[in-house]
């Protein structure tokens, strides 16, 4: 059995040239995108651009070939049309190219023999030549450490999460969600068709790289499943490796034939394969963030005993519901605890001192710091988690709410850094516009204070069932010294 | 058997008194709150603020005692300590006030015999007095043609949308929600311990208030079971009746007793009553709110045949997963169909043209627009959505996407005038915080253009199911003619 082959050079190239960058745009020209996106984010090394017609562009000679291109060309981008990449193909394995990336769609994954020739024929080719694959259908790569990125917007950070992903604007959409929440990334594979390279290729070398801490993977459907499997272990065993598996309705998996030409798989199988190999299912986009955020802010619980304390009664009987039918467990505070915290307010009143806490208009806060404190160097509280909710304050006007929830999110801050067990934020119930606008920025401060801010009950439910529950197992593994 | 009890009265008071107007404010003064908020929402009739010290405010003379007021009253807001509210319902009682609502807390919702004692003191009072009880523990009554509320922020414009709620809190947010996504109230109700007036009264007296044409209640738990199963049968019968039942689990039973003394019962008993009533049963707020949006917006759908047409190859996967396990259907266009699409564009790579159907990168505002056109006038949707991708664009900066979504979502409101079939709009992966902004200007806009706007495909997808659910049923149920 080969080992994981090693892609650092996919992510790292010197030299890349870009096909079919129009010099007279009238309209989308995927090939100037990249071209512009490279040099905006900073590229470090050469771009040169293609086109058949030649001509130039931003002070660039366009070159009809690759072979016409002065100097060695480690990496093509291609946005050609599909019938003329069998061409380039056959150039770039005269120049030595290492790898293409197609962005280039209209292969296997329409319903269309053409595509599926047009697709055998390029694979044949490259790999004749020793040109290894991304795509074809895709956006490509985006790795911050080796000056990649199809969007110039992306965050110039790298992080210790790397994404796989069989859909593009998935992967565009986690970057972006995962740059404005604090989770930064080491390397995001947007595979397309997977042609060549796949979805095991990629987790092998991820499973190994040292750049990458935690794996995150869009799964439509794999090729080689006991391959896969594999790869899944080894990769799970040292690495919190969550995957958002799709396709599992009936007119979802033939979403995503068309899509990307993946089959998807019972969904039953999937449940089975994960859960053995050790990796965490997510069920949404949305979740497969959350949970990762998690992981990337949140410290090791010592156990899945979780404390919440916030504001509103309404909200902490739906905050018990949603985390307790998540799995977690929300002890109620012993008699001591609970009088400990009520003798720090003037009455219990309008507040809740059990579990979730409610602290009714946190008119002090002061009292809000002694309670953290208290419930930070207790041991009935393992993980901690501070909710905001922003339009509950049924009262108070929007300008009140305002100065309310700046000094509360101001404290939560300063607590953070105060605090030893693990912590997660949830602002929620930012109903209004004006308060929509608040919790946004908000939650970009806490985020910049290292922060695991998660913007509903559910979500945060969800996330840190995932996040305590791989925790809980992990401890179980291993046999107490 | 008595009928439901007209509760006109309490929506449309003359006058009322506020009981606990502080003269001198250091701190939060509920009382104050209510005065300002009253006034700055626009009260029509006479508001007099009271407390035992006397004095004045805002040019007005605090009274020390109801009895001394020059006027008669109808109703009494108070928001004095529980242990000064017997002298106060006493007072009423004399001077002929039909209603008083506590906002004070501090009676059975605590575990304390003298919070107790003192709710059935206050209720012996009420009864004796003929005064009827909101609350206690309670925000109160928001009714927009009543010149009432709880909030001077609150949307001033009626609607067809009432709600009970046992939490303020919940209230105030779905208020607050609703109002700023084109949701808009008869009557609110924050009914707290509902010592007096109780789910059922509000329930009953809804399902007959003209004013009202969908019912949504938040419940913790309800005292008196057949009289508001009854209630329940009679308003779904002619309206739709959402319902949120929380303290589904141990701890958000327990929160619920300390919150309002609800006693949560079976969450299996309940799903039985809900359904056999023809209740629609939420999941959470937001759901709630997502299915009051549906029914508030959207025509009757003449079957349940789902079109989904937008943007992203990873987002149609998404959407047809989420949908189908909904519960919905998402037929296969026919071949005819489909042709007849695909010959709109110039080719099918990149694009599909089944259901959902991904349009790529809208580069045609014209093909979008006559796509709709084609579907609206097929029988093979009965039900259209439109998705929006906000960060799913991968290629594209950020200026660009403003631009390209602008064009889009300025077409859906043109698209919408011309539509005969229900549609429904969900904005979703604005995940960077631009596209966070520009997705929450774009949802006003087109809430105000009478759209029903989603935030997530998950939120849409449970939200439409439900609403498709109920009319299918309200369809069998009327003999064919």
């Amino acid at each position: 059995m080969k080992t994981a082959e090693n892609l650092d050079f996919l992510f790292h190239p010197q030299t890349i040239a870009i096909a079919g960058v129009s010099e007279k745009v009238k309209q989308f020209n995927a090939g100037l995108k990249y071209l512009e996106g490279l040099m905006q984010f900073g590229f470090k090394g050469k771009v040169y651009p293609m086109n058949p017609t030649g001509g130039e562009i931003m002070g660039m000679t366009i070159y009809k070939s690759v072979k016409d291109i002065p100097d060695k060309v480690d990496f093509i981008i291609s946005a050609i049309p599909a019938p003329y990449t069998p061409q380039l193909v056959a150039d770039a394995a005269q120049k030595g190219v290492r790898a293409i990336h197609f962005f280039t769609s209209g292969f296997s994954e329409i319903e269309n023999v053409e595509g599926k020739r047009l697709q055998a024929d390029i694979m044949a080719r490259a790999k004749a030549g020793g040109i290894r694959v991304i795509g074809p259908n895709c956006l490509g790569l985006y790795c911050p450490g080796g000056g990649l990125s199809f969007n110039a917007d992306f965050e110039k950070v790298s992080g210790p999460v790397a994404m796989i992903s069989q859909s593009g604007g998935n992967a565009a959409h986690c970057v972006q969600e995962g740059n404005s929440r604090g989770v930064f990334f080491s390397k995001v594979i947007s595979m397309g068709n997977g042609a060549d390279l796949n979805e095991s290729d990629y987790l092998e070398y991820l499973a190994h790289d040292e750049e990458t801490k935690i794996i995150t993977a869009y799964i439509e459907g794999i090729r080689q499943g006991p391959r896969f499997f594999k790869a899944l272990k080894t990769a799970a065993k040292t690495k919190p490796t969550i995957i958002l598996k799709v396709g599992t309705s009936a007119s979802g998996a033939e979403a995503a034939i068309s899509h990307t030409t993946a089959l998807a798989g019972s969904d039953h199988v999937w449940d089975g394969v994960l859960k053995q190999a050790g990796a965490i299912r997510a069920g949404s986009i949305e979740e497969m963030m959350d949970i990762t955020l998690a992981f990337q802010h949140m410290q090791v619980p010592t156990g899945n005993k979780i404390v919440i304390i916030g504001i509103g009664g309404g909200a902490s009987v739906l905050l018990a519901d949603e985390f307790t039918h998540a799995g977690l467990v929300l002890p109620r505070l012993s008699d001591k605890l609970r009088q400990s915290l009520i003798e720090l307010f003037s009455s219990e009143a309008g507040r809740i001192f059990k579990n979730p806490i409610d602290l009714n208009n946190f008119e002090s806060p002061k009292n809000f710091f002694k309670t953290m404190k208290t419930l930070d160097q207790s041991e009935e509280a393992d993980l901690l988690v501070i909710h905001v909710a922003f339009d509950h304050f049924g009262l108070i006007s929007i300008q009140e709410k305002e100065l309310m929830i700046g000094v509360y999110l101001q404290l939560i801050s300063q607590i953070k850094k105060e605090m030893n067990k693990p912590l997660a934020v949830i602002l929620h119930s930012f109903s209004s516009t004006e308060m929509r606008k608040l919790a946004l920025d908000a939650a970009k401060d806490l985020a910049a204070a290292g922060i695991a801010v998660f913007p509903s009950i559910q979500r945060a439910a969800l996330a840190l069932s995932k996040f305590a529950g791989y925790h809980k197992k992990h401890k179980a593994a291993v046999p107490a010294t």
